[in-house]
């Protein structure tokens, strides 16, 4: 298997991006890792660590697209951009998952431009990992993607989100809540109890009902759909309170699953392909882990699975 | 000045709220509460704790909204509850704040049944203080009233936290903040994007722009703006992480604030009246600070200053 990095994504690429990429070659070996950028700037930082360039493929390129650049006029108009490089090799199947920790926006658009969102799908979703015990994940979706959405979508945010749980996570027959603000099935927002009645009804949705923002943490679901507005303000409070426990010199092996640098990346879920994205402050801990995430989804055959409950 | 407790309100009551009204009454000397409720078991307790009973004014009866009965029902079925009571005492200004760690429906029938809301406002909202440091509170809402909202609803959120925060959190010109899920004005719900506007052209109202989830506890806004839905989540997950820090052991003085015992209530804005809802669990000390919150808004004045702004 081949996995692609986008060497120059993220606030401290190529660097941190390099040195986390040789920290999973060692632990993935039979991974080859495909890095997209500066040729010579990425030797130069494999060779002061001592690491093997033969074990890495490089694909040169000294385009990048920046943060602040408007996504589709970027990708458009630099396709030598890494992170167009990227999608090419992506679509062509030369590399079997894409991770950067560059700019989300140029992420999404190479995605919905190149390999495309699977036929049947309303509407891709990201999804993150949230820790529920000290050994267990959840996932979290939509986190930001799309803050607005319809029934239908959350619908297909449950099978999006149980295919993760069931083929990444390994566990078997995921419950899926509904993130709400009450139990009962007529409680919350127009969008909410619309979404209730139809999550009920949906086959293969193990569906056990509303959950509530105490309950997120605390592992009653393995798949906790919402809208990306609420999910993206949920994650960021999350990884906030992380923050506050730092600051406060609180030191907690299960709090540390609130660490992004822990959990690497976010799948876009819902495309034609492996696409992880890194938060553009990712250290070498954080890459490597989001290349782990590429790995564990190109593993799992998320694409397939996706693919097969559309069907 | 007046204060009435329910004292039939609460999975503890009456036990609890008495107990708690007793510290409140030690704390408070110049305040006088109003115990409604069963008189043979509020002064059942008193004696116990050897407090004075004449110290405290009693309004008898043994009818009680209980926690699951439908809310209009249960107000207009039973007259003589401690809610309907403590309503028609706010409604006479014999007492000038009611506070009740009972059926919130109940409270929200009871104050659109009696006291109403104040002329010119579209919705009233459910606030709820939280810390931003060790010193410093800010406060956030819709928190559960109204999961479905429009921008102009938002907009006079906006003034009802910006009162609250300048009348009883003691801030001058409090800066607002609407959550989201980006910085960009142009970032977020189709509900956001329509209110970032009206916010920014809203006279009176000190407004600082988007904040992030990441941004809440933080203390970069005073008051934070969002949808009923959103603040619950968020509200919830926020009081689920200090559960889960109490029960890893980890004991810490900031996060101390999250704890609800410490907050006692969150303020009902938008009605005429001093209206305080409490946590259902409330122990004693959850009551007392329950009755703190309702003496800190009658001495701002908060109905009066809202009242204000609306004409």
């Amino acid at each position: 298997m081949k996995i692609g990095v986008d060497a120059m994504g993220g606030d401290f690429a190529p660097e941190a991006v390099v040195l986390g990429a040789i920290e999973a070659q060692k632990q993935f070996s039979d991974v080859r890792l495909v890095l997209i950028g500066d040729k010579a700037r990425i030797e130069e930082v494999l060779v002061r660590e001592g690491a093997d360039i033969a074990s890495f493929d490089i694909v040169h390129t000294d385009q990048v697209i920046e943060m602040g650049e408007h996504p589709v006029k970027a990708f458009s108009s630099k396709p030598q951009s890494s992170i167009a490089i990227g999608f090419k090799l992506l679509m062509e199947d030369k590399i079997q998952g894409f991770a950067s920790a560059g700019s989300t926006g140029g992420m999404m658009v190479g995605a919905m431009y190149t390999i495309k969102q699977i036929p049947g799908l309303l509407r891709p979703a990201i999804a993150s990992p949230i820790p529920v015990s000290l050994d267990k994940k959840a996932i979290l979706l939509d986190v930001g993607l799309n803050p607005d959405c319809k029934p239908e979508v959350l619908v297909q945010y449950a099978m999006l989100g149980s295919v993760y749980a069931q083929y990444v996570l390994g566990i078997e027959n995921p419950r899926v809540g509904l993130l709400n603000i009450g139990e009962e099935e007529e409680k919350g927002s127009i969008l909410t109890q619309a979404t209730y009645g139809q999550l009920k009804d949906a086959s293969g949705i193990n569906f056990i009902g509303n959950i509530e923002g105490h309950d997120v943490f605390h592992g009653k679901a393995d798949v906790i759909v919402t809208d990306g507005f609420t999910g993206n303000v949920l994650l960021k409070t999350a990884e906030s309170f992380y923050g506050l426990l730092h600051k406060e010199g609180i030191r907690n092996e299960f709090f540390e699953g609130f660490n992004f640098e822990n959990i690497g990346g976010t799948p876009v879920l819902g495309v034609n392909g492996v696409v992880i994205i890194g938060h553009g402050i990712s250290n070498a801990k954080a890459i490597k882990n989001m290349i782990k995430q590429a790995i564990d989804c190109a593993n799992g055959g998320i694409v397939e699975h996706i693919r097969e409950n559309l069907q």
